[in-house]
């Protein structure tokens, strides 16, 4: 056992890999090089497409122990990840480890896959079942919880070598040129996958769509993928849209909002040249809007928005009001649709997006973040992984990624949930560092870390409802109370990994 | 001194390199790893613009005995690589390599710093005055040329170490994403440019025209870019054409032209689905334009074009005559015009344009590419890089990729080029293997390789003016003679590097 900087305890390894505990978010500096691969040789007339997934596994030689991946822009609508373990069970391989961009609540589906040894490890974070049976000690499956950034360096690093990569292609030619564009389960930005298909040591495409070569745009190169491989269905892109994408009409998330807004126009960002990202949820969604009106008001040309895009982002991209959009996931159909036609509108891999170990990353551009949390604590530390029950239940995303490198990054939270506050004097979990965090919002007003102290200054001086957030806790706790601490196992189910691959944060079991 | 096996004569070792011989087009496998490099991290607020080139060049480290890259999309245009070296100069470091994707006559600059030491060797073919003063012995600067796969497969098998890689960025961003496509230098594809990004050690991004981040497209990402310096011009991209683009008027062009598409015609690749090469000379585009005449009539859909990007190609594809054109290289302003706008106009990169060692590059699809040639001899060997006076003249290209890589390789000449036969004995310098050639077409008749025997019986079957190569040898040395032997010394200036890496030829000093 250790503790890191923030005082979790940590285990002394975990799937055999030894826990360096995280510091701060900047002082670890890369060693070593990129992962590579073996070159290889395609000559002329040889085939990539193959009959079927058995057939392109055994041509990857995947074998037990090894490491597989897919990627999750189908989000709870993707039907690939469960194809593959299905059929690695089918040729009754074992243990292999998960190192897909997500699992989502339709991964259900894997659990008895997991009991019966077929899956034995995930190398990402998951949202739904898979973790909270593995944090009530019901299910046996080590997790390692990584934000988009640092699943794109721990790939790119070779920290997890990816043995067989599975591309999702809704649009695919024979020869493995392939884009998320077109095609019945078009699901817009290839983002994820890019970096498995530079890196993985096999990678297959499977498609729903095989189109005449070559396949145009080629997102991904045939240069990159060895084979290809016909299916039914990747899945259905209608349920890309997994939470709400409406502004909100709740009126204390139209009251956050309202507060979020102000802090962004005091932090003297909103002018020429601003960069924005959002989440999908109501209330971000209320933030953007009421940008979105001050930067029409004030005539305010911005530079981009950036991470998982919705068509509110393509409105203000559409209207001037960005020059791009980065986008590393469509989170809705009609992104989905821009990607398609307008230039401006960017696909991005997620190296590109948030990888701290490369030559700089477009959150280093943000100015602007709004983020969402379980919880946060009195040193600003953000719980976006496990709920106050501590189950395991969402990942990461680009939490972590763009908190440190936005200028400004403003969680935004209701006080309370159910009966239980949202301000703690420690959280469950970290998932994204106090040091990267601007302001905590909520209903009840606006808690600024003190390393923006100008920004506080301008906020008083606004008039801005600012608390101390140990001022906020006292008043959320006069009407919720104290939580009662909870109760938690020796077992670590899963630890969280900061971006630069140092540990934050570990998960235990929750007793009964 | 060893021989391959087509008996040329190979030193043992070049430039301190052991010398493989050249076997056979296919059966070199790759071994090992792809090239890697150092893992990095830029945080938010670190500038990457840099007041000038002697700062940024500073910042990469570079020292004496160290290699750079340049890529020649402006060709006779370019600016940046004399920049570059004298800037290397002022520096006062010696004995540094240049890699670049190609070296035109414009470069001639470079004659002075070469006799003073500060370059020592070419890592890639010439065009021009280098290359003929090495051959001559006036000049001592060892040079190795390279066909563009053979150059994507050195850089990114770790072969040639690049250390600075110099991008011409037309459009650039301050964080340097980067495009061809915009700006006064615009040149289109940044082709060649994307094997250098992804390996070199350090990636300096030079522009003349720096946009508002993010710059869009960025064909080349942020996350592979350390540095961007601005530059007051990169180059002309007047002078992108350097060569005759427009479909020949000289009879004997012509008669070579219907020729070859007769060979055409009878190989059986003219279907839906025909996909096809052709360089930017007179006689291939007379080729072109007899392809296209055919496609019309015969309301063929052909599949794609690819290769250096003519506006006679962007015609057809706009006619729907192809659809998709892939391009490593914008021949004239027309093609830069097309990329800049036409989704199914495809930026290639030297990799997936041609590289041996990948999951498969296009040249792989080809069915027909027409190559030109100074020489060919009996055994369907064919010269590209020297001239009959034995002077190293021209850079390689495409020329061995594509024809290993067609399902047929046309080579077009006339039958003799001022008093001197095309048809030779044994070609002065072997480009391209006879292995890979299926027919050469001059005025005066069409030989066939003897791997192609349904081609020669169905040309025979239309009556076409099929000829053994030995006969057509005849016929045309009965006009000119038989050409003297030239003369060479023992000094290797020049080694010819196949695509796979191994010699299959050597050039050597031209006596008196």
């Amino acid at each position: 056992m250790a503790r890191n900087s923030l005082g979790r305890e940590l285990p002394a390894s975990f799937q055999g890999r030894p826990v360096v505990p995280y510091r701060d978010p900047w002082s670890v500096r890369p060693e070593g090089l990129r992962a590579t691969r073996a070159l290889k040789r395609v000559d002329p007339g040889q085939p990539k497409l193959v009959q079927n997934l058995q057939e392109a596994i055994e041509r990857c030689g995947l074998r037990d122990g090894m490491t597989i991946a897919t990627h999750h822009h189908l989000r709870n609508g993707d039907a690939l990840l469960n194809h593959v373990v299905r059929m690695i069970d089918h040729m009754g391989l074992k243990d292999v480890k998960i190192a897909s961009s997500s699992v989502h609540p339709v991964h259900a589906e894997l659990v008895p896959l997991i009991r019966e040894g077929v899956v034995t490890g995930l190398e990402c974070g998951v949202n739904g079942l898979i973790g909270e049976l593995c944090s009530k000690g019901e299910l046996r499956c080590p997790i390692t919880v990584r934000s988009h950034g640092g699943r794109a360096r721990a790939v790119s690093s070779g920290q997890v070598p990816i043995d067989v990569a599975f591309l999702a292609a809704p649009a695919c030619d024979e020869y493995g040129n392939l884009n998320g564009a077109h095609g019945p389960s078009a699901f817009g930005s290839m983002g994820y996958a890019f970096t498995d298909a530079l890196h993985a040591r096999h990678v297959i495409a499977v498609t729903d769509h095989l189109v005449p070569y070559p396949a145009a745009p080629a997102s991904i190169s045939q240069a990159d993928v060895d084979w290809v491989v016909r299916m039914e269905r990747l899945g259905d892109p209608g349920k890309i849209v997994s939470t709400t994408t409406r502004v909100t009409t709740d009126p204390v998330g139209l009251q956050i909002a309202r507060y979020a807004t102000q802090v962004i126009e005091a932090s003297g960002y909103l002018k020429d040249g601003f960069s924005f990202q959002t989440g999908s949820g109501g209330t971000s969604l209320a933030v953007a809007e009421n940008v979105r009106n001050l930067m029409r008001a004030q005539r305010i040309k911005g530079s981009f928005g950036c991470g998982g895009i919705t068509g509110y982002f393509v409105d203000m991209l559409e209207e001037g009001l960005f020059q791009a959009l980065f986008d590393v996931q469509c989170f809705d159909l009609k992104a989905v649709e821009s990607i398609r036609r307008n230039r401006n509108h960017l696909e991005m891999s997620a190296d590109t997006y948030a990888n701290p170990f490369n030559a700089g990353a477009v959150v280093n551009r943000l100015d602007v973040v709004i983020l969402g949390a379980t919880e946060v604590d009195v040193d600003f530390n953000v719980n976006a992984n496990t709920e106050s029950n501590g189950l395991l239940l969402h990942n990461t995303g680009g939490h972590a990624d763009t908190a440190a490198g936005a200028k400004l990054a403003i969680i935004v939270a209701p006080s309370m949930r159910g009966r239980l506050p949202i301000v703690r004097d420690a959280v469950t979990t970290v998932t994204t560092p106090g040091a990267t965090v601007g302001a905590v919002v909520t209903e009840r007003g606006i808690a600024v870390n003190d390393r923006h102290p100008e920004l506080k200054a301008e906020l008083l001086r606004r008039r801005a409802p600012v608390k101390d957030i140990r001022q906020l806790q006292r008043e959320i706790e006069a009407v919720t109370g104290a939580p009662r601490p909870l109760e938690f196992g020796d077992e670590v189910v899963a630890l969280i990994e900061y971006r630069d691959g140092t540990i934050i944060d570990a998960v235990r079991r929750v007793k009964g």
